[in-house]
């Protein structure tokens, strides 16, 4: 190779230039934290037609599908942009013209479910549900009686405006005995907490790269029943070329390709973000390290008397919605700048009526990240004038 | 910092580690190869709600206004997905319903557009042209006097199917003096191929991040009058949410953000990668570079024996067309095997009736690159069995 300009390997990482900021842990809901490993993945241009990148697609398909637990009767559906663009994806593509789906609501995720199908012509139900309750699986049931017409239920598993935790299993049980088909955004929990397919029966789950499962952001994914894909092609072409599910798919497994160019460099470090996943032991362990950062992040706080705003049993160890101080000198954007002054970049509270801010227990951290992070958010609070139990 | 296991600092780059595989030339028309230094941008994780990483997003927003040399009657609205993600968005949200889109089609991505809008029932009427011959300006002109009902032309500036080159300025003259308005499918020539807002009026430009502006793929662009916004926006919400053009521009310049998350690494690369456009010379200097990669392939296949498939007038710096060797040992398969083995990917003819392949003059390669190429042409051939002229 004859270039003055450029080595024909890649070149490696030069040690002595450092990198353009410095680097903060993201205790938020995706992007997160991922491993220095994960991004040095994506150190290297994948030509998107070669036989190379063609494998590392096909094997990011089969991979997510042994997560999930599922078998052939299932096929992932990679899908660009972000998970918002797979969701939609999935509605527009498996809600028949001739059915309905119910959405069960209970925060800003549910919400967005229901602005998809209002938008699309989706025909659609609404279950409203206050922001900080659980859902009663049995007000699903009865609306399902109620309206025979409607063939899906569209549930967000983990809700991140609050962080609530949905009951997945028993909307799908009563679901399933009603005879309609469940899709559930699995986004902020998919690779951490399971949906066991024998207890829960599911058409379709929707997730993405930068969530549990610690890629960086750029594709979504639906995982879904190749019957639900066979039955939408049967009744012809969706109205979004590029939000088309069966195209995406039929394309795929005819060629192995993406119809339009993927992000393949979110693709290859998602494919060293899987390798990490198994290495750390799958999702038993990685439910386990989350559980742990969150066990630590709660007693920490507690112990500087900041509160959760939902009950035990309603929250989830994906991201925690804490109650801010009531005190004259506290304000959001003082608070963040002094966290982020202390290396964390911690996310607003979506809650309307109470003042509140939200931790993630999500991504490439542990237990000593979450023990530093409840020493910083007592000397933020400190620093910006804020008593707080220490 | 107490942690363990991750250093609070984004950690160096480590030299002993190589990459995970050896890379090769990309003469793609994108993905494409990109610089050390762009890749290198994509080792830090961002918050995106944080206000970096909003500045990040305003000054590219900026940036690619200074590039199209426009001035603040236009607006850059970034979409994440691929660049059909973005055309969708465009020709949806722009073209009214009470109007229509007169599409001129010589190649893969006029028909693209064809597609997006029978499938969105957005009005249009198609110019159909042979893949190999130029479009004639009078003809646009003639189809926009005799259907007033068509209120704007969408044009693809750089057909990468054949890479034959539209006559944009032409095309604009005659629509602006329809008062028609025009939209430019630019993604594969934008900064290399200036478009003179001046000399060729447009409505809108359709762009990517992974093309001539040499970053990694994962985000589309429109870049678009104000006005237009806000004309679409007095017509209400369009029916996909996740394209809706609108939305996105009106929620970003309200709050700095993206509606949902975007590819933050990809736009950090993207960020890297306008820095290296600056640094070289801007979009002269650019061309320019294009150019010589170009005219040393045209020369070293000529010498070879290998011709392009259309007439100089119509080729560009962009993606050349070249016409296989009429030879019984000649595949295309193992052509791309045996260049692939010496360090270059090449991409796949578009042609139906004519055996073809297509080499890219874009991306982070230079002259000796280009020198490389088509010597490891020859060599290939004569690998595979095909005698060629060396």
């Amino acid at each position: 190779m004859t270039s003055l300009l450029y080595p024909l390997l890649d070149p490696l990482p030069d040690p002595a230039e450092a990198p353009a900021a410095p680097s903060h842990w993201l205790l938020t809901p995706g992007p997160l934290t991922t491993t220095a490993t994960v991004k040095r993945a994506m150190l290297h241009d994948w030509g998107s037609w070669d036989g190379d990148f063609r494998a590392l697609t096909a094997s990011i398909r089969h991979r997510l599908r042994d997560i999930a637990g599922v078998g052939e009767d299932y096929t992932v559906v990679p899908m660009q942009g972000s998970g918002t663009f797979a969701v939609e994806s999935a509605l527009t593509t498996l809600v028949p013209p001739d059915g309905g789906v119910l959405i069960p609501v209970n925060g800003a995720y549910g919400q967005r479910m229901v602005e998809i199908c209002r938008r699309a012509g989706v025909r659609h139900a609404v279950l409203e549900i206050e922001e900080t309750s659980a859902l009663d699986p049995q007000a699903v049931a009865q609306r399902l009686a109620d309206d025979p017409t409607l063939s899906h239920v569209a549930l967000v598993q983990v809700e991140t405006s609050t962080g609530i935790l949905n009951p997945v299993d028993e909307v799908a049980q009563v679901t399933a005995a009603a005879g309609r088909r469940l899709i559930v955004d699995a986004m902020s929990a998919f690779g951490a907490l399971w949906i066991d397919p024998a207890k829960a029966p599911y058409e379709a789950l929707v997730f993405s790269t930068n969530k549990c499962l610690e890629g960086v952001p750029g594709m979504g994914f639906v995982l879904t029943r190749v019957s639900a894909l066979e039955e939408a092609r049967a009744r012809g072409p969706g109205r979004s070329l590029s939000l088309d599910l069966v195209d995406q798919w039929a394309y795929m497994e005819r060629t192995g390709q993406f119809r339009y160019t993927p992000a393949t460099h979110v693709l290859a470090a998602f494919r060293q973000a899987l390798d990490e996943f198994d290495a750390e032991g799958g999702r038993t362990a990685r439910y386990a390290r989350y559980r742990r950062n969150y066990d630590v992040l709660i007693a920490g706080m507690a112990w500087a008397g900041i509160k959760p705003l939902l009950p035990e049993a309603l929250r989830s160890p994906i991201i925690v919605t804490f109650l801010a101080p009531v005190h004259p000198a506290y304000s959001f954007t003082a608070f963040y700048d002094a966290m982020k002054r202390r290396g964390f970049i911690i996310y607003p509270g979506k809650m309307t009526r109470v003042e509140s801010f939200r931790l993630g227990c999500i991504g490439a951290i542990d237990v000593p990240v979450m023990e530093e992070c409840t020493r910083a958010c007592v000397a933020a609070l400190k620093e910006i004038g804020v008593e707080v139990q220490d």
